[in-house]
């Protein structure tokens, strides 16, 4: 039996496997498809204190060589199911049961997409998922943001103190923000609101010039000029597979020391409950968590 | 009123710093000696993702160049206290008196020094205060451990899986660490418990050498041939000038979202109450505090 299986290869995954291997933890670490996660998506992260400006790509390769330098092994296969069984932890995959002492979970979130044209497309080159990444990048310029919850209104606040406009565009007559946050978002002149409108296309050549909006009362369609597309319309975590613990919206509840309700299960970076979904936050976590998890598999030896 | 102050400048604080800056606060730091706090003393840092080994030194000048190249301004002085004044944080210093919307606490926390010969000198040298910075550089050498409580206990277990041989070193003849620790540690059979013994002096040349303890009981000294010495005899947080709530040890009590228990004035880093305290949590920690710092500046200003 292995000391610490690791779920999830991004920045939370590939911290705690540095922090377990550097540990002497035997240690497999996971993945389904490419090491690096969500964040080797995006063109340029700012804000990863060290690297002024990285790609996701770039970034999450040195990662990758790093914990490769304390013998990172890696196993491609998806998870099925995590359960407990005495002090073993079994991890079922597609490829097969693994067993550790310890297992600590860092798969990840994925926003929801809308599904418009060109989203997919555009996708860091104007379209993003997340204000406190990429805003900046849009000081003066004119953005669209899509959605009506808390994220979508305050999201359009903040952007509104960056770029020079904001369309904020709502499927719906009422928005489900908070009101103090729509009060604050409507007596902001910067920020337009396009009420029953969905946004239909996202256009650009290298990247975004304009999208498309349609108002579904009329069904008239018109263009804003944007550099930047900002949908907030959901994020969904991806835990199915494991019955620890989770609030409202799926996401693991940890404390502190990124335990779950479960011994032994640990969570870490963008899969549990946090107020912030980073690289530098999913580096906290997974430090903690492969700490945490190091004394955890050191009691259970002595109990054993 | 700036928007945000920031005190200390060590890794939370600068990453703090990165993150409201690129936000477009109105932020100041406030260092009292140089950036970059207690780990710029560190001769080699291996776990902080992204760069597999690089000084404590050269980390944190890039940590600073990058919260510069966002416009950081840093003022020089000590603080001396934070109070509040209706929605005003006052940071008063040697340097005069500073106010802001928040305020941000990064002051770090400090090892408390044995004061044994030669300690200062070899400090990164193979003296530590962290076993999970520094044991993993004394595979299979042997290494000294000075304390009586949980962390020496337990850090002297987790070391005894790395060194070859471990003394424990307690001045005491009863240990303070839990019980279960204790049993743990005594059965190891590569840690040597040296009960009522003190370490006197550190020798080496450019690296440590040996270690010379006494027994209190005989006072006779003999020479341990080591090449790391580690220290857990307890650490201060710099704390003092802050009302904020505290726990037994001076360190300063959060929420996951690095709130103390006085609306706008948050804290970060080795200061709180955590884990764990290594570059990986205080930058985690430093980006979560700018976050929601972030969201009560703008609350305020609705409030106003």
């Amino acid at each position: 039996m292995r000391d610490l299986i690791i779920i999830g290869g991004g920045p939370a995954g590939l911290t705690a496997a540095i922090y377990a291997l550097r540990a002497k933890l035997d240690t497999l670490l996971i993945e389904k498809g490419m090491l690096g996660g969500q964040i080797a998506l995006s063109d340029v992260i700012e804000n990863y204190p060290g690297f002024p400006s990285i790609s996701g790509m770039a970034l999450m390769e040195k990662f990758e060589e790093h914990a490769k330098a304390f013998g990172l092994r890696v196993k491609q296969a998806e998870v099925e199911s995590v359960s407990a069984e005495g002090d073993a932890r079994v991890v079922k995959t597609t490829e097969g049961e693994f067993r550790a002492k310890a297992v600590i979970i860092t798969t990840g979130a994925k926003p929801k997409s809308l599904g418009a044209k060109g989203e997919r497309e555009f996708l860091g080159k104007g379209v993003s998922y997340c204000a406190t990444c990429d805003g900046p990048f849009f000081r003066g310029l004119k953005v669209a943001v899509v959605g009506g919850g808390d994220t979508a209104v305050k999201e359009a606040v903040y952007l509104s103190k960056l770029a020079s406009k904001v369309y904020l565009i709502h499927r719906r007559d009422k928005f489900r923000a908070e009101k103090i946050l729509q009060d604050k978002a409507f007596s902001i002149p910067a920020i337009e609101i396009l009420r029953s409108h969905v946004l239909k296309e996202i256009q650009g050549s290298k990247n975004v010039t304009s999208a498309t909006v349609e108002d579904l009362k009329t069904s008239v369609r018109k263009t804003l000029d944007v550099e930047g597309v900002f949908i907030f319309t959901g994020i969904i975590p991806t835990t199915e597979f494991t019955d620890a613990e989770k609030d409202k919206d799926g996401f693991i509840k940890t404390n502190g020391r990124m335990e779950t309700n479960i011994p032994g299960i640990f969570a870490a970076g963008d899969c549990r409950t946090t107020p912030l979904r980073q690289v530098s936050t999913a580096v906290g976590d997974g430090a903690i968590a492969a700490f945490v998890a190091e004394a955890y598999v050191e009691n259970l030896g002595e109990k054993g």
